[in-house]
């Protein structure tokens, strides 16, 4: 199983370095360079770097894909397109997904909306400081926490009944209120059980800002 | 028609003054207060408070209502149904909503989700210094630009279709590609169509970090 580092355009003040493959997207592929970190990959339409700035990409790159700049995709959801084509099995971690401008921001966090990537959906994670961003299908699921998270919250994207036991807030047949998002629930000892009817599940562990 | 503004628990770091009735959310009652604001109303379980922070809150409060800790509703939906019930014609700015922890912004983002309050979702609007945050139930209408924003993108919530005219971007019957969001469209002269056959439409406006 590949580990895939994904670098995006919004904030990178947080990342991690252990990966097998580095991939930059668009300005993303220039801070990889900047950390001494390998481009393995460099993925978008470049409208955020300048001509020198996209020569050094080119000659750095060990891949270079370059889309138009008005395309139906975000250069974020084209990167994980070809990163899954190469690397099916990829797990694949995004940095610099949350806090940039507000529509990037949900974009990412809806990205297995996308048709090319619902299927992929249980690979992909986002990560800051502050948030772990990961995804289940429909079905019968078990979750265990991340260390360093105090709550964990449940965004249902579809029309799929959600139902959670061994959390802190069951959620149930006996209990069941219609929420977007349930927020706030908390492990307690051993994995939180998640059954959902349809649709997809976001799965945010967050902490407060200390 | 009220011109409410509500404080919440997020970013504060911007927001406005022209307002007819100010409510505080938990902790955005002590900022009302801190910036020399009316205290109108203050509501949530002021759990992000001391409990001198809350004598002072008590003391100030035009109106008080405080809730359970543990509720199926945020501090900041429980405002919302108690301030529509007061003034149902209200149009409502939200402050602090954007920039928090990132379940607390989510669940902010989809208040018209909520039972109670989906009614009220063209009353509705977050706002920070980089985003507006509006919204529109299924039909048809026609929206206007925002002073200073660069970028309209829409999130549709439910199985609707949309369709926009008059836009950078039109999206109808002959283009149409599916997407939770459609981003960074610009408006021309004269205000963008939009339809939706069904559940609502999240309207982001958005500028670039200058």
């Amino acid at each position: 199983m590949t580990k895939v580092a994904l670098f995006a355009g919004g904030d990178l003040s947080y990342f991690t370095r252990q990966f097998d493959v580095f991939v930059g997207v668009d300005r993303g592929s220039l801070f990889l360079l900047e950390q001494g970190l390998a481009l393995d990959w460099a993925i978008g339409d470049f409208d955020s770097v300048s001509s020198e700035e996209f020569a050094r990409i080119e000659a750095s790159a060990g891949h270079l894909i370059t889309a138009p700049r008005h395309k139906d995709d975000t250069d974020t959801e084209l990167a994980l397109i070809k990163i899954f084509q190469a690397f099916p099995k990829a797990e694949v971690t995004i940095f610099g997904a949350l806090g940039g401008r507000l529509d990037h921001t949900l974009t990412n966090i809806f990205l297995p909306s996308h048709p090319e990537l619902s299927a992929y959906a249980h690979q992909i994670c986002l990560v800051d400081d502050l948030n772990q961003v990961t995804y289940r299908l429909a079905g019968q699921h078990e979750l265990y926490p991340e260390a360093n998270f105090d709550y964990v919250s449940f965004l249902v994207e579809g029309s799929g009944i959600l139902q959670l036991e061994n959390a802190k807030y069951p959620l149930n047949e006996a209990n069941f209120f219609e929420r977007k998002i349930y927020t706030s629930n908390e492990f307690l000892t051993g994995p939180i059980k998640l059954s959902l009817t349809d649709g997809y599940v976001i799965i945010i562990q967050t902490k407060d800002r200390s």
